[in-house]
């Protein structure tokens, strides 16, 4: 259903922004001129406010340096990292778009096995604008596709789906691995093309990445906090993780769908593993405890926002996992200072979501 | 880590039997003799028990008409199905090997997009010798195929994976459509080739057909149950659904995987929508009370064995759905004499399986 035919504008324009942590010249955006050039671009900037960040002519966009980060939120600025790509959630506070895409600096453009450039954009629109059936698994895939549909023996009940909160692109090339797999597979890469988009079933957990990701701001937008990482914290490389988790907490609850699968893109260069490893050690063992945290986590029917779900869980994680370290109080608190800033920056908006039929 | 190098002697040979539902004489197997011929066939004659199935030279086989399994099974012969493709699942209860794989006779051998002839039974025996991975989800597919690893993020205790009891594949040409969709989208044809074999999420059911399906039988084989279908019943075409739902449920339990996607194979021929429609018009309306029953199912955790979670599923059946329609009153007498027969022709065997951790 959201097939598009070659169409002469392109889809959401002026619904959508763009956002792009980085800390250097962005020249990556050459090669997505064709497909983002028509967008408004949300750039934070990373690490030193008074390097100059050079932006390739005709893109329309905003930068963001810790500066402005920290004029704009005063005291609140303490919830956005710095000195990691986390900071990027920043930008997804000051959009004032429905949508959010956002793509790191070291992903350009795929193409498909028939040689054809990926419009990766273009696919996370249709991923966001078809449903979700996060209630039950169809065999082919997603249904809305064309050529596609739901199989016998699916409930003709679930097949109106429910809307589509987050999609989760892939990466071609360098996958997504941990420090300890990027050492033990230096030489892996992701060449196997599926052609597929899924819905993560309900109660299902997946390791959200932030490389390729967009979503619908308006149904989940204050859930898309990318926590406490890099300078001055124990831990980084978990930032998109902890947003996915608790983002599909949340969409289950409140009934709305995870997508993930195409589009592609042509992730170009592996971080360095012994960084990372650094980086990540502290959130593999945490992890072990975290995993069960959220699998169990269940939220109450007044928990009719996302701010409202939101806030509920960072009670949780205060209360649940302030034990296996203090930084999770510290995160807990991030949480909530992150919820206050997103309403001062967003007129105090929360739409209220009528808790699905299905939750 | 199941991807096998070109060996000389076909997988598990001898402890693997291919299940076959029939009326008509099976022409289909000269297409696939280069894969099938090493296996012994288990063909189940369904219908007129005068009539000869011609099977072509050169395949080792044994064959089963009603009159057969009336002899076998006496007065427990209910419990198979008769004028309807449910009848395979005596098949898989006179099978004496460790894995059974079922394929329909209008099932044909699928080509991969580079046009190689695909081996559907070395991708399904790949798929159950390798694990499963129900508790999280992988968003590189199946981690343990050549090329691909669990993503960042993926908890490391879950990287072992749990034994993989079914192996579901799909179908290229004609798509597995109920008979609403058969005739409201009469000429769509599946030829999409997704290169992914996935695990199906715990507490996820999805709708499992019958025509390109392996499983072990050890771990899962009494649970195949593919319950009252045909002659003298109100319903058809949900055979498969059925045994899908009850493992499902039981394979969550037990800790143990269901895996779906490749395997392709090419359905030739579309069955008749009206028939279709007749045959199932009630499960259409039935299954909106099947699928929050089997979603709601729970098993105590005596139920330590296949033959005793199913034991208990049909008590559930009858205490939960007998007010649905009296068919399941007799579906769930059914199904326990067919765990009965199931024993008496396996020497009373049931495997006690612990309850895995993540239980």
């Amino acid at each position: 259903m959201a097939e598009s035919k070659v169409s002469p504008t392109p889809l959401l324009k002026d619904e959508l922004d763009i956002v792009i942590p980085t800390i250097r010249n962005l020249d990556f955006l050459e090669m997505w001129r064709p497909f983002f050039q028509p967008y408004h671009l949300i750039i934070v900037q990373d690490g030193d406010p008074s390097k100059v960040i050079k932006v390739p002519a005709g893109f329309d966009y905003e930068l963001y340096n810790r500066n402005d980060i920290n004029r704009i939120l005063g005291p609140k600025a303490s919830c956005i990292s710095f000195k990691d790509s986390a900071c990027r959630c920043f930008g997804y506070m000051v959009s004032k778009k429905k949508y959010v895409y956002t793509i790191d600096d070291d992903c350009f453009v795929a193409k498909d096995p028939s040689g054809k450039e990926i419009n990766a954009l273009e696919q996370h629109i249709k991923n966001l604008l078809s449903p979700s059936t996060p209630f039950f698994y169809n065999t082919l895939y997603d249904p809305y596709r064309e050529g596609a549909d739901f199989v016998r023996g699916y409930p003709f009940s679930l097949r109106e789906g429910v809307p589509t909160a987050v999609s989760h692109g892939l990466w071609l090339n360098i996958p997504d691995y941990d420090a300890p797999t990027q050492l033990v597979k230096p030489r892996e890469r992701n060449e196997r093309y599926v052609d597929a988009v899924l819905t993560i079933p309900k109660g299902t957990l997946f390791p959200m990445c932030g490389m390729n990701l967009a979503f619908n701001r308006e149904l989940i937008g204050p859930a898309m906090y990318f926590g406490l990482m890099g300078d001055g914290q124990p831990i980084g490389r978990y930032d998109d993780m902890w947003a996915g988790w608790c983002t599909k907490v949340i969409c289950d609850h409140l009934g709305l769908g995870v997508k993930t699968g195409l589009p592609y893109i042509w992730h170009s260069k592996a971080s360095n593993p012994f960084v990372n490893l650094k980086k990540e050690y502290k959130g593999i063992f945490w992890q072990e405890e975290l995993i069960p945290f959220f699998q169990s986590a269940t939220l109450p029917k007044e928990c009719t926002t996302v701010q409202k779900c939101y806030i509920e869980l960072s009670k949780q994680v205060k209360a649940k996992l302030g034990k296996v370290d203090d930084y999770f109080n510290k995160l807990a608190d991030a949480m909530v200072t992150w919820i206050e800033a997103w309403d001062e920056l967003n007129g105090g908006k929360s739409a209220e979501l009528a808790n699905g039929a299905k939750n």
